[in-house]
């Protein structure tokens, strides 16, 4: 499998940060081709050590790295890079790489 | 369920990192008790732009965040803290969340 994990800053906004993400980007996201599971943080996301001036995590499962390549050059994939732009002020990390259970 | 992600930033020395990694963490991070399940990244870390500065991903499954605060409180989640600081010469960087499928 193969993993997309986006670390969602602490936006200017959090309530608006947060209606947008569940009304407007995971019916977006959902339509991605080639998802096959979607997982997002619940609550605060802390550290070891506290507060971790990150607000939301999301992991988007795929069959391989070159179907999340497909993904993000999908349409669907394409819309969806674009709606992070309207509601991420606190800036986003992305992160992609095959993953394997130990 | 809540995660324990961690993310190491590039090291110094990737062969020796990998190699103390395999050897020798994972069988001392493997006894941390709770743990559900524990998934590594395989390969380069990527991001949508190229190349991201993070060397590997690991992702640590427990039942609720209160079993991860016991994980970091009991001697095996100790020992295993104590031994990221001997490979993780790029630094690192933990994140602690409860997640939903959607």
């Amino acid at each position: 499998m193969a993993k997309l994990l986006v670390l969602y800053k602490t936006p200017t906004d959090a309530a608006a940060f947060d209606k947008h993400y569940a009304e407007t980007h995971i019916p977006i996201a959902k339509k991605i081709p080639g998802l096959r599971h979607y997982e997002i943080s619940r609550g605060p996301v802390g550290t070891p050590a506290g507060l971790s001036g990150v607000h939301l995590v999301t992991t988007l499962t795929f069959d391989n790295a070159a179907a999340i390549q497909a993904a993000f050059a999908s349409p669907e994939g394409q819309a969806a890079a674009a709606d992070v732009g309207k509601f991420a002020t606190g800036g986003v990390d992305m992160f992609i790489f095959e993953t394997a259970a130990v």
